[in-house]
């Protein structure tokens, strides 16, 4: 079988400045991979061409506050740890990460609650990359993994190039139900099928700002272990909380069962500074079992060889700011969230739900059955407002009526403006119904 | 089948500051990955162990010369780039990166040999995130890809993981052999496989130090025009020339061919600021045809969402000085080989041949067969010399008498040194023989 890539003229091997026009166009879609070709990203490229209309309220993003991020003191950082480091800030580094960042998030990350050593901590470009490190080393094509219903659209980017089969397991206010998880994995037990992972985000989950309960964890985790089930636990905005009480992560609660043994652990946890400091440095991190870290590495290794040095360095420089950085964020976004909160009762005609965060950058809204998000999103637009359409949260489709809102980057005359917008909005799709 | 991950003691799954040692260890090695699992990177591993040996001589790294980094001019670009763009430079950007760095490269990376656009490039995360998704768009287990024997390590490392099947190349004195080439695409084709990609550095090979001759670089685009198959061109060293004649870029002779239309090119151009600015930054791109850019995208944003903002600006920041940092680069890698080959032809015992590069970092050298260089390493680092044993720049196995020696940040003392310190462990392996 001989390829389509040219014609590949004999005659003129040579070097030449002719131009051979002759040449035929590459087979590209058919060289393809067939994991690429599962992603679809057009929901991300229709919000970024939304972002240009003049005049939008887009609540779609999930940008953090670009007027709270440091500045001068991420400038400051970046000049000493250029003067500090010299040349070390820019030359290779080690796969792993810089050890004073990995020995800080080693004491920092469940602080007091096991024997969390540098081993048990890999840094990452970006909280994106330890989804993609993590699933290139468990999933085979065939895998089957889980994923709450909704789930974050950007980690089923990340899962799917590797060809899993997705089990979504179904949510409620309080998170993940249990006795559904408890349903989906006898099913596949049945099956003979072991899931690799669950993929969750506890805290404020990313699209629908919800808070999987105490309970609920206790449950997972003896879910888990029951059914030998890895735990892969992601949790950007677990500082961003601005009501309630705190709750203990999987990871921490996990650790004190094991007695703190780190490596008797099958809870992955994942953070990152993007949503703390900025996301622009791509700084973040997996604490998991050394057995973990061990294949992360490699994993790593021919994925980006290290994250950048000097913006492992900036972050460092930075540790002391956090608590003084995330309490102006809880501030910032809980006025932003209370704001949203009141003018969506106020002005949502009936049958129109939304969630109640204690924290991070997300709301939820449910329409009544019927209505599209999709659909309506060209009509919202019109009208200046725009959202992330809920269907893109679904690894396995749903959720038409649904749509994700983010008041962490809006002013809060850009709130009353836009869910004016939205409401009227939606008004004139329940009149078409 | 249920799992093995722990004993889930339902008595206790309320929260409980007791530890519960009963906890088992999870099954870790049963739930990796077929593709993670094929990596070996134990190589690298023992290199950086090697490389803590105090008074160790250590030609084994790939490192280009810390003191040669424009450490002025980098803390002044990141500071101008702080400064000029504000919050934007730690912001979420792009996934195809910094939209002033992408046009540069546009016109840059072949000037005047094409219509390139920015949608023609994309930016990576360093060099080895664009073998990393090259190989994830491209590779579904199973499929053939081609290698150079020897070729890069770090790339094998990237492609692993998708589960390729590798067919080697065999290479002489000008690169690859362009008989050999046909022969294994004819017997491929015979069998009804296409090679999906042909990953080749034609400059200054990493490990040979070898150049692939214009005549080859034209027959190797007749060849896999000929056969539909990708070519994967990697040039991080193309600029650090140093002796002999520039050779176009294998993308700037498939513009030739195409009458300068890069959508019709079939040559993936891969190259990166590392070894010309600083590897620390992590900045590279790949310019291709834009249905292979358009997968690219996608690739990245489950990768890494996008290379890190403020970085890209500090690398155009720096496109000027360029042309300035280049010359310098070149200058005195010039005189480290210059000096590491007439250290070699004194001290070196008969047998042991090398090849004579005309730019890059690496030379490769050879020994009589017989002689183990991953045996010999332990005796060679007794003497205070490291290098990179040969064999494992063979995808398929072999190249046991052969070992890569670095020269980019030897001082020439530490080259008089460690040269006599390997002729010396040399001689004591012929006498074993």
């Amino acid at each position: 079988m001989q390829g389509t890539l040219g014609t590949a003229d004999r005659s003129q091997s040579q070097f030449t400045t002719h131009p051979q026009p002759q040449a035929a166009v590459p087979a590209f879609e058919a060289a393809f991979s067939a994991g690429i070709g599962a992603v679809n990203g057009s929901a991300l490229r229709d919000m970024l061409r939304m972002a240009q209309v003049p005049g939008l309220v887009n609540f779609g993003g999930g940008l953090p506050a670009p007027e709270l991020f440091p500045m001068d003191r991420i400038a400051q950082a970046s000049a000493q740890a250029l003067d500090r480091y010299g040349w070390k800030a820019v030359q290779y580094g080690t796969t792993e990460g810089f050890l004073p960042l990995r020995e800080w998030l080693a004491e920092n990350t469940c602080p007091g609650a096991g024997r969390v050593t540098p081993e048990h901590i890999q840094i990452m470009t970006g909280g994106q990359q330890s989804l993609d490190l993590v699933a290139k080393i468990f999933i085979d094509p065939g895998d089957t993994i889980l994923v709450e219903t909704p789930t974050y659209m950007g980690a089923v980017q990340s899962f799917v190039p590797y060809r899993p089969n997705f089990a979504a397991v179904p949510t409620d206010e309080h998170g993940i139900d249990m006795d559904a998880l408890a349903e989906v994995l006898r099913d596949l037990a049945a099956q003979g099928r072991t899931p690799k992972f669950i993929y969750t985000i506890p805290n404020f989950q990313n699209p629908t700002g919800r808070t999987l309960s105490l309970e609920r964890r206790e449950k997972l985790l003896d879910l888990t272990s029951q059914y030998g089930v890895f735990v892969v636990e992601d949790d950007p905005y677990g500082q961003l909380r601005f009501s309630g009480d705190p709750i203990p992560s999987l990871a921490e609660l996990m650790l004190r069962r094991t007695g703190g043994d780190p490596d008797r652990s099958h809870v992955l946890y994942c953070s990152s500074f993007s949503k703390t400091l900025a996301p622009g440095l791509r700084d973040a991190w997996v604490m998991a079992a050394r057995p973990i870290t061990e294949k992360l590495v490699l994993a790593k290794q021919g994925a980006d060889m290290h994250t950048p040095t000097l913006n492992q360095m900036i972050v460092t420089e930075l540790l002391p700011l956090l608590p003084e950085q995330t309490e102006k964020l809880r501030q910032s976004y809980a006025t932003r969230a209370d704001h949203m909160l009141a003018v969506l009762d106020r002005e949502l005609p009936q049958g129109v739900t939304h969630t109640v965060p204690e924290g991070g950058m997300f709301l939820w809204l449910t329409l009544p059955t019927g209505v599209n998000t999709t659909a309506m999103l060209p009509r919202a637009v019109e009208r200046k407002v725009a959202y992330m359409i809920g269907e893109c949260f679904y690894a396995l489709g749903g959720g038409q009526n649904t749509m994700r809102l983010s008041f962490s980057s809006a002013g809060l005359e850009d709130i009353d403006r836009g869910v004016a917008a939205l409401a009227q909005t939606i008004r004139g799709e329940l009149a078409r119904l």
